[in-house]
């Protein structure tokens, strides 16, 4: 460009699906993310940070959205005097950055290696109400552990994470599926090899809809396709009826777990078996996610439930070795849970299907069961915070050797917003003492005065605006939440004193008495300059 | 590409420019933010956390190396279905983002405005050993004040940061200069003029390699030009020789100021008035960067010195009015200082030009002034850790309305690099404890001690890799750097009691002790298992 050119105002906007976060919005994040480490920590794991850019090559196309372009990712080239260079982009979650640090040091980094990360991921998609293109992720992973004890640890210390923020037991549930057992009912489906690729993507996605459609609505994209209510057909799996039941014996299974136990139950009844069968009466309702309740009363129905899915899985997947091996899987996991004490929170539930394309074996996921009013005042479930599982050929992807691994990624933004929709946030305001100019000439003694302050921990400030007009000045005050203004004309200086205007109290006053009351007791008091510190540090407590 | 193709694998590498930051790298470097960021806080500065990108336009360009492709940043173009979109860019400091936030929510922030902001920025410059192309930065800034009083509390709070962080007062100093007073100096030598734009920039550019080339060096770049070592020849500035002394006068203020008083001293010693002399030879060695003395004996003296140095610019600048007002300003600085009892720390220094092309008024720049030991084995002073200054126009670019503005920046990366160079960031091992695992069939006995390990605050892990051979698992807690390793074989759980083994102890031993003495002394003792998470305990104590 042209150094002289005219050039039009830039735009003061952040970029399209981009934010600022302010004062308390930024501390309350970075003090999430101090507990989280804080646990991540106490269970070995160890700090890393990549930075934000990686080459196109490592990060790999693990993002659902394929067909975007990008695929998702800011990517651009390097472009250097001596010829166009690599691909780069923003990392857009902390996995695959992982993965290519376990091969680049993996001489010499501990094996297993437990590590945990936090920092914003990019992702290049369509911005949307509350949707942002950079937010917080906070993971724990473990690279170079086969062992479903390394999965169930994870699990384990996300809801200790959980409980640590804020998230009372009963109040959330960890979801765990396994990638194997669905390929295992789907090659029992008679779908299971590559030339069925196709089939299974639109099972995926239509087991993805079940909330949403119902078990109808994905029965109909099974097989030959369903019209919405706009009238646009979307083109299903084409599979036959038995296949089709297959595959919906796997979707439908809290339907199908719920009737067998209510079944067994009303079995025992008519035994005159009161007491098991209400315990299989509850073992159904602690699977709902409506619970709301503590912990300590459901963990041993829940256990009778998750028992029961994992029989209604084997029976799913028999005679099939990869299924098999997925629900064993899922009940080793469940048996480390339990044999920690852990269990209480977490449901095997096959619904779970994680969209990144690098996962393996176990899917978890950690859903909010509390209703948060949304931004047009509607009360819904909060829904998922958190998810991860097992990633066993992510580092192979580099060096060809296998390497197992498992982890976690938490939404940190995302259970940070739950938190504000329970209002479990609330902190107290925490504006500086502002020491107001009266009289300009005298600068340097009001800024020994705010010294003082600062030298005793208080959090303060002098007025730095024009101090000509003095509304200003505690106008100003006012919107920095300022608890208490010092103020010292000509007058005060002569007599050695300053005075202390409690504008918390002030506010508290002017709320509650009238106006004749409110100026007979004005939040305004005079002390020596020497006892400043002391009378505003007591005021402050 | 075509989903079967058969791909090379990736390379596992972080992109050239940027690197990984293990464990204590990065507590480390989160510790030295949270320390800044409380300091921040008690001055009164709110945090701020604005996205990594923003549009090209909204960043603006200011980077110095402006003849490099992309002119330092990272940037790409939106590409979307709908067409091309916005320039967008990594930031490649805070301040931009600042003003394009100022200028964005100017009805909504107090004003004045002071916030804070701590994360990585980007450029795209030419990586070199220890220059990266992401590092932290930990800015502050106050937008809306036009007061040198805002300068000086930025000032003022960068040496308590400094200290704050572990630099003794002493082995650093904030040197402060006036962009201004250059401005009039080149007006008093009749380079003022925009027809003379070319000639300032090869001044300024001239007078940055003061320390490289000397005053000579620079005396033939201001004239006709210079022939280096290797015979390149660079153009000069063209000046006849009164337009270079004068210039010169300015470069060389350090040499001039501190032969002024000398000659002074002379003359007072030729009087008899010896300890006036003295003082004013105190005065020079003040200003000598090498001084790494106790901050309370040099107070007084850097006083002579910096009201030398604005005697000295005062007749530099006679009869021009940018370059008096920068004076005026230096002055003011100084004395909102002095008023702090805070300018023990500063020198008045006319050789600072920071590279940034925003700065309107005051610029400073901390630097460290002890030797640190480069990667070569060799002593060499560390430099700059922090720099800053005031840039009045930079949210007019957006609003058209003038918003002065003032602030620093920490260079975080740099300043742990100093810390670590001399050893000031020694921290306790921290590694965690290790349960082994001896009898797989047992691993849930192993997690329950891990548990209980945990839920009693005390850092621990389960072995997770393959189990098979033990010696690998105590090989593994060697890595960990594990304080204590927790070891149960089958006759031990038959007794109820576990193996304890101090690691640490065990090193200490192996060191000091022949091999007889260590295999009477071995670091491993039994104790009931009840009381293992006890015994540990006391051990890490």
């Amino acid at each position: 460009m042209a150094k002289q050119k005219k050039q039009p105002r830039p735009k003061a906007a952040a970029p399209r699906g981009f934010r600022d976060y302010f004062g308390p919005e930024v501390t309350r994040r970075r003090s999430m993310l101090e507990t989280i480490a804080k646990i991540y920590h106490l269970y070995g794991f160890d700090a890393l940070e990549t930075s934000a850019v990686e080459t196109v090559e490592a990060l790999g196309k693990f993002l659902p959205d394929v067909d975007r372009p990008n695929e998702g990712v800011f990517a651009w080239q390097e472009g250097e005097a001596e010829g166009k260079g690599d691909w780069l982009a923003l990392r857009y979650d902390m996995t695959a950055p992982l993965a290519r640090v376990a091969a680049q040091y993996r001489n010499e980094l501990p094996s297993p290696y437990r590590r945990y990360a936090m920092g914003p991921v990019w992702r290049n998609e369509k911005p949307g109400p509350g949707r942002f293109r950079q937010f917080y992720q906070c993971d724990a992973d473990t690279v170079g552990s086969a062992s479903m004890a390394a999965d169930a640890e994870i699990c384990a210390m996300l809801s200790d994470v959980l409980e640590a923020v804020g998230i009372a037991r009963g109040d959330y549930v960890v979801r765990v599926n396994n990638r194997k057992v669905l390929n295992g009912v789907m090659e029992v489906a008679g779908i299971g090899g590559p030339e069925h690729e196709a089939e299974r993507g639109i099972v995926l996605r239509a087991i993805d809809k079940l909330d949403r459609l119902g078990e109808d609505g994905v029965r109909a994209l099974l097989g030959e396709g369903r019209r919405d209510e706009s009238g646009d057909f979307t083109k299903g799996a084409g599979l036959d009826n038995l296949q089709t039941e297959k595959i919906m014996g796997f979707v439908g299974t809290q339907f199908r777990v719920d009737n067998n136990l209510a079944q067994q139950a009303s079995d025992l009844e008519a035994a005159n078996q009161n007491e098991t069968a209400n315990n299989l009466h509850s073992a159904r309702y602690s699977a709902s996610s409506k619970m709301a309740h503590h912990w300590a009363d459901y963990a041993e129905y829940r256990q009778i439930w998750n028992r029961a899915v994992i029989r209604h899985l084997d029976e799913l997947v028999e005679g099939n070795d990869e299924g098999w091996k997925g629900v064993r899987e899922l009940e080793e996991i469940f048996d480390h849970l339990v044999a920690q004490g852990k269990d209480g929170s977490f449901l095997i539930d096959p619904s779970v299907v994680r969209g990144l394309g690098y996962y393996t074996g176990p899917v978890y996921e950690a859903e909010l069961t509390f209703e948060v009013t949304d931004e047009d005042g509607r009360p819904r479930q909060f829904g998922s915070v958190a998810g991860g599982g097992r990633y066993d050929d992510l580092v192979k992807r580099f060096t060809g050797q296998e390497v197992p691994a498992t982890g976690v990624s938490i939404g940190v933004d995302r259970l940070l917003a739950a938190l504000s929709g329970r209002n479990l946030d609330a902190r107290p305001a925490d504006g500086p003492v502002v020491v107001t100019i009266m009289d300009r000439q005298r600068t340097g003694e009001y800024q020994t005065m705010v010294r003082r302050l600062r030298d005793a921990g208080i959090r303060a400030e002098l007025y730095l605006g024009n101090p000509r007009n003095f509304g200003n000045q505690l106008k100003y005050a006012d919107r920095r939440g300022a608890p208490i203004a010092v103020i010292q004309g000509e007058d005060e200086a002569a007599r050695g004193v300053v005075q202390i205007k409690d504008l918390k109290l002030g506010a508290e006053l002017a709320a509650s008495l009238s106006h004749e009351e409110w100026r007979d007791q004005p939040a305004q008091f005079e002390c020596p300059e020497a006892d400043m510190v002391e009378e505003i540090r007591k005021r402050l407590q």
